[in-house]
C-alpha cells in the first residue's frame, strides 16, 4: 500500500456545549496543523499516488473554507460541537467530495483510503479515517 | 474510524540482559515521550471519541508509577528486559485494565482499540497496539 | 551562559484590527505552543539554574490565566492586538513579575534573562526577550 | 502488534518526466528522512520485535547505496520517475531482501510487515507498506 | 527584544569541490527547510515587528528563484560551494535587499536584525545572521 | 554570522541530590538528544563554518564516552548533579577541547563560538554555550 501526506493548518474559534469540556465551554480557539494522507494499492503511470501539488491546494483549498473564521458559525456543524474529531471528518468528507468531483484528476480513482489527522497542540491530535 | 492521541513522558533506568544489547547491558536510561492512541467507530453525543482532558490524566497517572525509577526493580517485568516494545505494552495492559474499570467513563465504552508509542530518541521508537 | 527551557500551551480566541491583518480581522483562535527559556551565568550549588519543575510550573499559572479565552477581553491588552509578539512579551513579563515576587525561589537570583516563544503554527513563531 | 522504528536520511539529486510534475521536470534534488518500520505480534525471549541496532544498520547501509547520488542513474529506476512513493518502495523491498537473506537475525523470523516513510520535507510526506 | 520567525522549503540538487565534502563531491541533493528570523526592538501601531504575511511571501519569492533547480549553475554562487552556510546567506542578503527595497512595507524601518537557517536533514542545520 | 548544528544523542542513568529536585532523588534516567552549535564569522576556502561530517564525528565521540552509562559514575562529575545544564556544560567543554587539539582540522582556527543544547523530553531542554 502505497500513502502520499501533505500539511497545512487553519486558525480558528469555537466553544464547546457539555460539562465534560470544563473550561473548554468559553469561546476560545485552535490552530489546527492539519495532515491528509491519501493511499491506494497501486501507482499511475508517473508513478504517483497523487499528484502531490494537486492534493496541497485542495487540501489548503477545504481549510481556507474553513480559516480565521468561529466554527460556532459553521452551518455543517450546526448544533454539533465542533471537536478536533468533528473537524477532521468535516476535512476528509470535503476533501473526498472534491476527489470524487475530479479536483485531483483521473490518477485519483485508484485512491483506497484517506486519514485527517488535525494536531491541537504539541500534546494531542485527532484522525478521522475514510474509505474513498 | 476517529482516533485521538495525548503525548507525556516518562524518565527511568534500567539495564538490558542479552548479548545482542551490546553496550546496552550496562545500566543507564531513557527519556520514553509516550503517545496513546484511542480509537473508535462512533462519537458520543459530545462529538468525542474519548475525553481528552480525562485520557491524559489516565495516560500521566500510569506514566507516574513508572517515572524517575529503576525499571529493572518492577516487579510487572520481573526476569524480562524492559525493552522499548516490553514498557509500550506495560503502559498500554494498564491503560486498558484503567479503562476497562471506568476510568475514562461511559463513552469510553465505545472505543475500539488502544496504542501506545514510546520514543527513546529522536531517531528511534516502538509501538504495541491492541483491542479494547 | 547557561539556559533552561520549558514547553507548555495555550488555546485562545481573539481578532486583530486593521488592514494589515486582512482575513485574521476576523474572530478566530489560536494554538500557541510556549516556550520559556530562563538563562543566568552560573550554576546553584545543586547545579542548577533554575528549578525546572518550579519553572513549569509558573509557566502553566501564567498560561492558565489566558487559557480557554477570548483575547479580545484581556484587560491587559485593551486597545491593542493581541499579536503573537504581544502576547510572547505579556508572557514574558508576567514571568519576571513572579520571578521577582520570588515564585522560582533564591536561586533565581542569578538569572539575567528570559525569552518567550510562541509557536502559532508550523510554519510561524515569535518571540520576546528581556532581562531579568 | 508490536512494532519498532528507525530513522535516517538520504541526499539526492533527480528529475521527473510528466507534465504533472510541473518545474520539479528539472534536475532538483531532496533530503529524504526515511523512517523504517518492522512490525510483529511476538517479542523474541529478550523481548524485541527486532534487534533495533542491527535495524539500524541495515536501513543505513541500503541508504548508502543511494547517497550522494543523482537517482535518474539509479539502475532499479531506470524508466521510471523517482518520486517519493517510488523509493519509499524500493527501500522497503531491498530492506525486505537483506532482512529475507538473514541480516537481521533468526529473530526476524517473526517480522510480519514493513512500512517505510520518506518524509521529503516539513510539510509532505509518502509511504510504502508491505508483508514480510 | 521581538523576533518572528517564518518557514518555507526548497528542493534543489548540487555538488561540491574539495576533498574535505568526501562523497558529496558527487551531484546530490538536498531540502532545505528554511527559517527565516526577523527582529527589532519594537512593535508598530499595529502591535507587529513586521507584516507575518508579507514575511512568508517574500521568503516564497526569494526561494522560488531558487527551487526545483540544480545550485551548481546559479550565477550569484558561480566559483563557490553552494554549501548549507553558503545558501543561507545568499537567502538573508536577498531578503535584506527586498526588505530595503520596501518589500515589507514602512513598519519594516525597525527591523534591526534578520537570521536565516536552513535545514538540511533533522540532524544538521546551518545559519547566517546579519544585521538589517 | 555563520554557526552550524549537529544532533546526535546519548541514554544515560543518573540520580540527584538535593531536595529541590523531588522524586528525581532516585536512581532515574534521560535520553539526552544533543545539540552542538558550531559559530564562527568567516566561511574558509571550502565554503564552511566547520567540516559538518567532522563536527559529527566529534560530537558522537565525546558522547560515546558517556553513552549507556550511569553519570553517578563519572569521574568529571564526582560530588556534583549531573543536571541537564551540567552535562551541557560538560559535553561542550570536551568539545572544545577536542576543537583545541586539532580535531576539527585548521578550518575550526575561525570557529569563535559553541553553543550544546541537551533536550531531556519534547518539554523541556538546557543549553551551555561559551567562547572558543
Amino acid at each position: 500500500m502505497y500513502s502520499v501526506t501533505v500539511r497545512d493548518h487553519v486558525m480558528v474559534a469555537h466553544s464547546f456545549r457539555g460539562e465534560v469540556f470544563g473550561p473548554a465551554q468559553r469561546l476560545h480557539g485552535a490552530t489546527f496543523v492539519v495532515d491528509a494522507t491519501f493511499s491506494g494499492e497501486r501507482l499511475d503511470d508517473d508513478g504517483i499516488v497523487v499528484d502531490i501539488g494537486r492534493a496541497a491546494e485542495e487540501l489548503h483549498a477545504v481549510l481556507a473554507d474553513l480559516n480565521y473564521r468561529n466554527l460556532d458559525d459553521e452551518p455543517d456543524l450546526a448544533g454539533q460541537n465542533s471537536t478536533t474529531e468533528r473537524v477532521a471528518r468535516l476535512v476528509a468528507d470535503r476533501l473526498a467530495d472534491r476527489i470524487t468531483a475530479g479536483a485531483l484528476g483521473p490518477a485519483a480513482g485508484a485512491l483506497a483510503g484517506l486519514k485527517v489527522t488535525l494536531h491541537e497542540s504539541h500534546v494531542a491530535w485527532a484522525s478521522y479515517e475514510r474509505a474513498l
